[in-house]
C-alpha cells in the first residue's frame, strides 16, 4: 500500500461527521478500495466546544476553514460547509489554486461559481470531486460522466430534491393541500424552517444545471434554468392526473433540442405529470432519481437516498477513493468544451395539462377552446367534472404538443375570462 | 490531446459490429471525454468475406485473435469472441500475459476463469475491464466497484438475464404458459435456438459471480452459485403470487450473512417472489436491474437495457475510455481481498412460497402442516383455493422464515404423500 492519504475536513455538521465516521467505520474496506489508508488530519467547524458525538483528538482544528488549503499537512480538502459565497467559496478556490484536490457536496457552490473553479482545476490540474452534490448517494455524476460517456445523451431528467418528493408523495397518499403537508414536513425535520431553497425548486435547479453541463459537456449554467417550485401544486390536481394515468412529480430535465432555431439545450425545473407506469413515477418519499437517455444504451433510470449523513458521506468518500487511486475525470468529463447555447423556456415545445375552476354555464367551454385555437394549439383531451348550474365546477384539458410562448399566451387571455375563477393551473406533461 | 489509442477487436458479430459503429459515430464526443482519439486499428473474426455492413477498409485482419495480443501496433485488446474457453480465453491470457489492456463483454469467461485472470492482469499491471459483461449498458460494475466503494455491501440483487425476464413479463400479461412463450420468443429472436443457457440461469449466475466478486472484494467463485431456472414457473404461480401481492421474477442474489456457523456469502440464481411495489418488481420485459445495499448508501437501484448491440457497445467503449484516461481500479475492487466463505444453499434461510395440488379431501392439510411441524417450519399463510370434493385443487403455503435444508427435507415428505398429486412448486420470497 502506498502513503496514507491525508485529508482536512471543513464542516462537521450532519455530513461532516457521517464523512468522519464512515472513514472510521469502514477504514478496512475503504483503505481496501482506495489502495491506501484515507487519514481524516485536520478539521474545521465554527465551534470547537459543540458536542458532535465524535472524537476529534489527534487531529489538528483550524478555526479559519480556508487555513486547511494551506495546511502542508492536508493532501485533500473536503469542503462540507455549504453556500454558494463566504468560506466555501474561499476555501475551494485557494485549495484549488495551491494545486490540492477538493471534494465537495456543494450543490450552490457548483452551480454558481462552477465554470470558474473548474478552470481553476484544470489549470491547477487538481482534481474537483462532487458526486455528492447531485442526487445524494446516487452515483449519478460517475455514471453519466464515466459510465454513460460513450453516448450522445438527448436527456438527462430527476427527482432530485427529496423534500419536494416526500411532500408531493403525501399529498397524493393522504389527499391532503401543500400547506398543511409542508408543515408537517417541518415539524418532522423533513423540511427546513425557511422551506424556500427545497420547495421554490432552488436547490433542484442547482443539482440540474450541474447535471446538464456534465450531460452536454459545457460549462455549468445556472442562469439558463427555468424555475418552478411546488407551492402551487393543489391536491385537486394530483387527484386529476391520477384519473388521467398520470402522477405529478417535481422534476429537473436537461433535453437536447434539435429542431429549428431553436436548437439547443434546454434546462427547467418544474412540477410534471409523469404516466403512472414510468419509473420515475414510482420513486416516492424521500428518494431521488436520475433518468439518463443515451443513442446507444436507451434508457438508463438510478434511484436512491438523495440526502442523509450516510448517502451523502458514501459518496464524498468514493470521491476520495477516486483521488486516492488516481483516477481523474475533467469537471465537465472533457477538456475541450462544447459551445450548445441555452434554449429559453418560452421555446419549450410539449404537451400541457390545464385546469381551470369556471362558472358552469353555456359558453364558457367555447370561449376557452377558441382562445385555444387562436394560439394553434390542439386540444387532445377536454373534462368538465360534474355539473352544478351557475357555480364553479373545474374543467381539465390536456394538449397535443405546443410552444411554451403560445401557451402562456393563451392562458393569459383565458385567465381574464369572467367565467374563469382562479387563476388556471398549468401543469406540463413529460413522457417519464 | 494525447497521442490515439489504438485498439483490436476480435469477434466481429452483433456487439463488435456495435463496438465499431459507436467509435464511428460518436468519435467526436467519445474522443473528447477519453482525451485522445479511440481509433480501431485491427480486426480479428472468423470469416473475412462475410458482408457486415461494415467498412473494415484499412484495419488490420488477423484471421487468428490471439495475434491480436501480438500486433505491436494495438494497445488495448477488444475481446467479444465469447465462452468461456478457446480462442476467447486463448486471446485475453495472451494479451494480460503481453501487459495489454483487455476490455471483454464476456461473462462466461470471466465467471469460469476470471479468479486466475485477474491475477495475471495484476501481475502484469494490465487493465482487465469488463462493465459489458454485466446488466449490458448498465453501469452495474462501476456502480458497485467505484460509485458505492466506501460501503460495506450487504447484498446485491438483480434482473440480470433479459431472455428470462421477457419471458416471465409475458407470462404474466397473457396469462400463458412457460413452453409456449419460449417458443414465440424464439421465434422473434428474443431467446436462441437452444435456450438452455438463459432459461436455466446460467447466463445469470455467471453475472451473479462476477458481482458477487465485487461486492465483497473476493475472487469470482462460481461453482458455489445455487442455480436454478424459469422451466418450472407456471402461469398459474404467477396469478396466485399477483393475488399474494408479489411478482415472480428469476433473480440474482448475493447476501452478506452474518450469523452463527453460516456467516459468509450466498449467491444464488432462482425464481423469486418480490412484492409488487418492490422498484424491481417493475421491471419489465427484457430490461435488467441491479439492486445494491449498503451501510451507509441505503438501497440504490440501477435500471436499463441488458443486452444488445448499442448497451454493449456503451459499456464496452465507457472501459475503452476509463483506459485511455488511465482511470484504473482493480478487477475485484481491490489488490487485497477477502477470504469470506461461500455458505451453501442448504443454509439460505427465507420465507417461502409453497404450492401443491391436492385432492380435496379431509385431513389432507392436517398432514401438510404436521410435516411442516415437523421441520419446525412456522406457516404464515394458507390458501385452498375453491372446493372441489375428490378432485385436485391448488393449495397455496407461505411460511416465515425458515433454513432451506428444512424446508427441502419436509417437501420431500410432502412429494410423498398420497394426495399430493403433481411436484410441489416451491418459490423463494424475497423482500425485493
Amino acid at each position: 500500500m502506498s502513503k496514507p492519504l491525508s485529508i482536512g475536513v471543513a464542516g462537521l455538521g450532519t455530513v461532516g461527521a457521517g464523512v468522519l465516521n464512515l472513514l472510521r467505520e469502514n477504514a478496512d474496506i475503504v483503505g481496501t478500495r482506495a489502495g491506501r489508508h484515507l487519514a481524516v488530519t485536520a478539521v474545521s467547524a465554527r465551534d470547537r466546544r459543540r458536542d458532535r458525538g465524535l472524537a476529534l483528538d489527534g487531529l489538528r482544528w483550524h478555526d479559519d476553514p480556508v487555513a486547511l488549503a494551506a495546511d502542508p499537512g492536508v493532501d485533500v480538502v473536503v469542503e462540507l460547509i455549504g453556500g454558494s459565497e463566504g468560506p466555501a467559496r474561499a476555501l475551494v478556490e485557494a485549495a484549488l489554486a495551491a494545486g490540492k484536490p477538493v471534494v465537495t457536496a456543494n450543490k450552490a457552490l457548483l452551480a454558481v461559481h462552477g465554470a470558474q473553479l473548474a478552470e481553476t482545476a484544470a489549470a491547477r490540474g487538481a482534481p474537483l470531486a462532487f458526486e455528492a452534490a447531485v442526487a445524494g448517494g446516487i452515483p449519478a455524476i460517475k455514471a453519466l460522466r464515466e459510465g454513460l460517456a460513450a453516448n450522445r445523451l438527448s436527456r438527462v431528467a430527476g427527482i432530485l430534491n427529496g423534500t419536494c418528493n416526500y411532500i408531493l408523495t403525501v399529498m397524493r397518499a393522504e389527499g391532503r393541500e401543500f400547506a398543511e403537508v409542508l408543515a408537517e414536513a417541518q415539524r418532522l425535520g423533513y423540511a427546513e424552517a425557511d422551506p424556500s431553497f427545497d420547495i421554490d425548486g432552488i436547490d433542484a435547479a442547482h443539482k440540474l444545471a450541474i447535471l446538464a453541463a456534465i450531460a452536454f459537456g459545457r460549462p455549468v449554467d445556472l442562469g439558463a434554468v427555468h424555475v418552478e417550485g411546488i407551492r402551487d401544486v393543489t391536491a385537486l390536481d394530483i387527484r386529476l392526473a391520477e384519473e388521467l394515468g398520470f402522477r405529478i412529480k417535481l422534476l429537473g430535465i436537461a433535453r437536447r433540442t434539435e429542431a429549428g432555431p431553436g436548437a439547443g439545450i434546454e434546462t427547467r425545473v418544474h412540477p410534471c405529470m409523469v404516466p403512472c407506469d414510468a419509473p420515475i413515477a414510482r420513486v416516492d418519499g424521500v428518494f431521488n432519481a436520475v433518468v439518463a437517455e443515451g443513442d446507444a444504451v436507451g434508457r438508463v433510470v438510478l434511484q436512491g437516498r438523495g440526502a442523509g449523513a450516510g448517502p451523502t458521506a458514501s459518496a464524498v468518500v468514493a470521491d476520495l477513493i477516486d483521488i486516492a487511486r488516481g483516477r481523474h475525470t475533467p469537471v465537465w468529463g472533457a477538456e475541450a468544451l462544447a459551445s450548445i447555447p441555452s434554449v429559453p423556456m418560452a421555446r419549450h415545445v410539449g404537451p400541457y395539462y390545464l385546469r381551470l375552476m369556471v362558472v358552469d354555464r353555456p359558453g364558457v367551454i367555447a370561449d376557452v377552446t377558441s382562445i385555444l385555437r387562436d394560439h394553434r394549439i390542439s386540444l387532445e383531451s377536454l373534462l368538465q367534472r360534474g355539473r352544478a348550474p351557475g357555480e364553479a365546477v373545474p374543467v381539465v384539458l390536456t394538449t397535443h404538443e405546443c410552444e411554451e410562448a403560445a401557451m402562456r399566451s393563451a392562458l393569459e387571455r383565458i385567465a381574464a375570462l369572467d367565467a374563469v375563477l382562479e387563476k388556471p393551473a398549468l401543469i406540463r406533461i413529460e413522457s417519464a
